[in-house]
């Protein structure tokens, strides 16, 4: 067994919370019901990459529910919740003889231990013992897809470039792995990728890079986009966010939100949840956009719209949400007040230009407690100067410094993984090579699962009613482009 | 000149409010400085048919700046603000020699008067002083795109059916119409059709029934859906209702609206922007859907979601939003109470049952000012019974109550309006037989050109950064299927 | 009778918004139940000075249905419903023969007109026919409690000072009219201030004055503070303008208050009210306050708290809700964008300096429509320069531009009203010369008059609770030092 | 030492986290510049009992800095943070060496624990090395208040009741203590209270407490009831609990509280603010009151008011917010739905009735982790029934789940408490045994001194405009009963 736990109660802990989470978690639960019998995912090996919570148990053990075996790494290096992970490991066995699903991942990975991790989840073992990949992935942000292909594209050249030839220190370590694997077997990820029958990706950042390579045509297995069905990307991305994003704040610094001057930069799904969570604090928000129809919609909603540069000097409290890169730096930081806080709710950490805030001479990076630092600029003579505190190393604050999203909206996430996990398992020839959403009939039916739980009624459409509107009567309602 | 400005006072009335409004839409008068040299529209005659109010006055001499010849009615027969007819026909003359647009409409026709009316604008002079067609159409709900493709059907059914064929009244009319057309002139609509560049479309409702010709293959001509524009649908369908909702309600009852229970039936944009605007006033908002995703998401915005028979003896006021038919039935007006206010800001009046509520025996209908009706029921013993308001006859409540939408919201639209027309009529090879909506890159540039107005700084992406995102510095910056 | 009731329809309008509007005023209809017997206003002659809206219209019927004898005039040149007062008038008679209350006001009295017609109300007649002035006033803002103490302080002094010697141009009128009356009869006022039980004063305004004139020893006779209500200060002045301000911004000029700044100057009950409607609307709002608690409470609820010198130059509108006077002035109008608009909704209309505004040289002051005027600042070269719009001509915007606060908050104000002047005329030697507010267990009655129609519940306390707390099972439940 | 500090890292967290506090507490750290010469707390011993938390931290250092001799309990079993107590034991020294104010105080103590502890606090040493008691008293609840009034009351009688004589579990712990204490030394409490010049008391139901014992004539010396102050109980009840209630929620149970419906009990101060927080979140919140003014409040505040029979069955969150007890009761358990969770953010545990669902046949109460315990009911056939989830013991969550409320708003409400502590120390001859609030100019003061720190730009009166409103320019502006 891969995993450590040395903590029996850790475990425990763990289960208990996946049995709450579960009551939270109605789409999910419904598909073990609905699937119990019929094991659509018999015969699938799912490697999954994707943070280690106790939501993301209660979905792994919806896929080994429907007869899928698992093997799962985090897709950040802070995200995990090691009792969730320690749960999973151990199932409804022991420690000692634990029964449950193979799990690499613990809270505070070094970038090696990462990327060491995650080649773990390729390695299963058929029924007769071999050695075998997977035939599924499941990804988050593509962490694993990318594994694959660069592994299929070194292969193919028959070499891995040099670490030094990126600046890159992830993407060194991805070097490194992938050397190590080409020692051992030069045609390892060839053989692997030649296995997979597809990829559901759940953020927008991973399925960018999808849509990416299928247009340079390097692609070598379709794809489902998860984080595109409406349940998806406005629930999780939106409604997630509301929910963690304060909460990731409060436990990192305690600080009053009320009152205080805060900028969300981007507003996107993932930005307009923030912005309603810091508003329904008694923040003030002012949002930055380079989309003037995004621009025009937080004005709207009642925000002031401006430029970092022109609020950076008295805003209280940052937050980045865009998936683009380089959008807090240096010259900000440099302007920001004493005590500003900073923090990522993106994917990745480069929003925030953390490699330049630690080359400033003389900074000093000052642990307060786990995930939460304080960076002391140099004062005059000596003294110490401003103290910007930074969230979880510029990675995911809603993760690093609290739970993540709450297991309601992540159950509409997950039960669209386990669909299109089914969709591209079951329906493999209908799936060519390309990039897909699921079809409106399964979004609306996410949706559907999730409305008992909170006491909503849904009113019916009559036969004459669908007819003036020209849809069935049980749905799709609305056109593909509809945006709700 | 048809339109019938007896009173000076009017038309002055109507300029001035046309300059205020011109300052609030920036989209529109910037469209007039860009074209005012080339004349896109020079050689075009657009006959259009849409709410005849202050800010449509603002879009037609838009078009007329841009070099259309324009001929006008309005698409709703409470809608037309006679003070902005009066000022759009004057122009810069006087009700005596009047150099405007003529325009057939006034607050308050019969549905008879108003397909009289929906007929002139059909009727060009070209230079040559020839009675010619349109070659553009510009509509808001279908009625004039209706009226030609009847016309051709019936010409080329060579005849027109009684108008006993229907139980629509509004329908009859139409068949009326059309009868006499036909009766003076066999091909006349044929002919008018074969000269149309194409239709831009401005509601839900128009649109469907676009996407439902063009389906069957019924289609004339090239269609733009400029409903779906994101700066049109997710603006002027939601901000609008958000600020034309209340205002109707209270120009119409005066009554108190915080406290009260209201019901939104629909949780489109339509009515997420009056859901809003009622809880702003701090009513308590249900709402009502028959799509589980907008039901989830009116769930996860705080809103109670229940179906109407749940709710309907308790709340105060109730609002349709839908965009479907019978939504609100005699069985619901039974069971409401007293003082009930019951209102439609979808598109047609068939949300409400207004037919229905008419033949509740002993029923009476009492006028309290134009567009404001009680709806006496019978009590006990020949006493007067509970009494319902219904606003504006089940027509747009926002309309026949209050003055539509603001300038702002309508210059977005009305941005998106002129760019189709210029799309269609001058790239007509690029525009086949089919239904359209707006490259990405316009509908940005129409947000783009309202952002100033309200002090919306755009942030500006680095060229690294787009590189990063994939998407070209200056835009579009979304996929098509991004939901906003 | 002195109110020219010319038109039949007005005063038949105006009966059916009575009916319409007792619905809305559970708390006065009430009043009209429980005290129909015993009639405990006989006897009272009650000289009233309130916005003769449709809600007076009901208080006005109220204290007639528990036996007193009405006279009524404004409080403000326009804020009249000309059909409320014809309705008043008429009563349940004919224009002919009309069995009302008698009513001197219309919508757009001149100054001179006001302060003659306020004198009219103090003109009763007794059983036995002889002139003789009221026993009880009920005032809004103290302009008839100030005619009698001024007419009084002038008879004593035997002469009415010139009216050169005030800038004033009300107080001039004020002179005039008393001027008159000592001409007329040197000892009226004070034979009338003898016969006067007591005031009912229902505004911050008015009340302020009230406690001066007693704190000085002037004070003439005894005065209940409504506006000190709980269920007034908190209900009508906050939920009642956060009702009415958008009503008449919107009535007014039709513009969009999304995405626009807002600055509320004041942030009291009534800027509270007026900042939630406007954030309602998706404003962005900045507020303006003197009292550091005030401003500490805005800055909690997320509004920016800035100087008016701050954000005069990019605002959109301003709104002023103080009380105190000289908020905006010329240096503010100087600097404000073109078409900005400023409106009052605190008491007096020198909130804004509108005498200084019309001092400016080359500016002209245009009607847009009854009481919205653009004033055109002088440009370059001869040329318009920007416009500024005033709503009321800086008197109350929502009175002026709309129709007031809505019944139902009204009923609370009003049950207020009625109970005080119950209190006053019944419990004449419980009330020696001084300033009350109401006791809390009317407080109390008048909030728990409102529960029903909007279908609260309320809990009841066990004995023990009571205990507990030290309060008793039916109230009063808090000290008179809470706040709510 | 009383404080064991067994863990130095544990002080130095503290220290850093105090650092931080102090930037969010500029009332607090401008109380020390003022008042760092005259030191107007020389020669005071204060007993305090207040939440043992990092703000209470920056308030003890505060009161030291201004020249206090302090020595410190909780008023919380739940409440300490162990890193703030440590850090305040230590001082600027070691834990060796520690030079810093006893603290007698940690997390999870028993009520017996907390009783002993809270005795402890009356055992200062004068300059002499004597034994002396305390001569202030800064007090949260009341507890140590009625230790010295129970103190003196049974010394009086010269015995102390049975513990038999009670069935309160906490009472039995105070008549322990006193009966050890009388057994000790017989005067003890009478000499102590002798020696105080004054308490000030920080909650409602402590203040409550006072204004009884001054009714009753028990009180035996005088009080300042800083509860009142506005810039305490409009801000701390209400923005603080806005702030900590979804913070205790998150942390203790991480369910998502969008679409939830979460009823509140209370809407005083602190319900307001908790409604408003949930509310942000989306929740759907239904209030419960028993005041009919503030349930007309809740209502226009656009929430449903029930009782909680009404609603107890559906809904998924309650809170308690009375200050009254027994408010969720076995009968209210015995109908909530599974995973339903209750929480208390008043002051006593007895809002809910701990004990009565304690004793429920077959009920097990289950920890989920610290201060999270899952109540399981017993089902069926010996199954394991529905589980209620109960947040610290039914003690306050905000404390016992999260860390309290946070800085900025504690230090509005400790900068009362040590203007308070002066007050009474340095004006013991103006101060007769009573209860007072603190003079309007100082809560202003308190407001204006929290000003900057949130970028809030205060507006000067002129000369004039205090005038016209009768008011100083540099205040009070207020009137001693305006509401905020």
């Amino acid at each position: 067994m891969d995993y450590n736990v040395a903590d029996l109660s850790l475990a425990e802990f763990g289960r208990k919370e996946l049995t709450l989470a579960e009551h939270e978690m109605p789409g999910l639960m419904e598909m073990r019901r609905r699937y119990a019998d019929s094991q659509p995912l018999k015969g699938a090996r799912v490697a999954g990459s994707l943070h280690m919570t106790i939501q993301t148990g209660v979905l792994i053990e919806t896929l080994v529910a429907l007869g899928a075996d698992v093997r799962w790494a985090t897709c950040n290096i802070f995200s995990t919740q090691d009792h969730a992970a320690a749960a999973i490991v151990v199932g409804n066995g022991t420690p000692e003889d634990p029964q449950g699903t193979p799990v690499f991942a613990w809270k505070g990975e070094t970038l090696a231990e990462y990327w060491d991790e995650a080649e773990k989840v390729f390695d299963f073992t058929d029924a007769e013992g071999n050695r075998v990949g997977p035939n599924m992935l499941l990804d988050d942000g593509g962490d694993i897809t990318l594994l694959v292909h660069k592994g299929v594209e070194f292969e193919k050249a028959g070499a891995v470039p040099g670490q030094d030839s990126t600046d890159n220190e992830e993407f060194k370590e991805v070097l490194r792995v992938l050397e190590r694997s080409l020692a051992n077997d030069p045609q390892r990820w060839t053989t692997i990728a030649n296995g997979i029958k597809g990829v559901t990706e759940e953020t927008t950042t991973g399925v960018l890079r999808l849509y990416d390579r299928f247009k340079e045509g390097s692609l070598l297995f379709p794809a489902i986009n998860v984080n595109d069905s409406v349940t998806k990307s406005k629930f999780d991305n939106k409604y997630g966010c509301r929910h963690s994003l304060i909460d990731g704040l409060n436990r990192a610094t305690d600080v009053m939100i009320g009152g205080k001057v805060a900028v969300v930069c981007g507003y996107g799904d993932v930005g307009k949840g923030c912005a309603e969570s810091l508003r329904g604090q008694g923040a003030r928000v002012i949002v930055t956009e380079i989309d003037p129809i995004c621009a025009l919609q937080a004005a709207m909603d009642g925000y002031e719209v401006k430029r970092l540069e022109t609020v950076v000097d008295y805003a209280d409290i940052f937050i980045t949400t865009t998936g683009n890169f380089d959008i807090i730096r240096v010259e900000h930081f440099q302007r920001m007040k004493n005590q500003a806080i900073v923090g990522n709710i993106g994917h990745f950490d480069n929003e925030i230009d953390m490699a330049g805030l630690a080359k400033i001479p003389g900074i000093v990076k000052d642990e307060i407690k786990p995930q939460v630092h304080q960076w002391i600029f140099p004062g005059d003579d000596g003294a110490q100067g401003k103290k910007i505190i930074v969230l979880s190393e510029g990675r995911l604050l809603n993760l690093g410094n609290a739970t993540g999203h709450p297991s309601f909206v992540m159950s509409n996430s997950f039960t669209n993984q386990v669909l299109a996990q089914i969709e591209l398992f079951t329906k493999t020839d209908e799936y060519p090579v390309g990039v897909y959403v699921l079809p409106k009939h399964l979004d609306e039916e996410v949706a559907r699962l999730h409305l008992d739980a909170i006491g909503v009624e849904l009113t019916e459409l009559s036969r004459a009613q669908a007819d003036y509107l020209g849809v069935p009567v049980e749905g799709p309602y609305k056109a593909d482009h509809y945006r709700y």
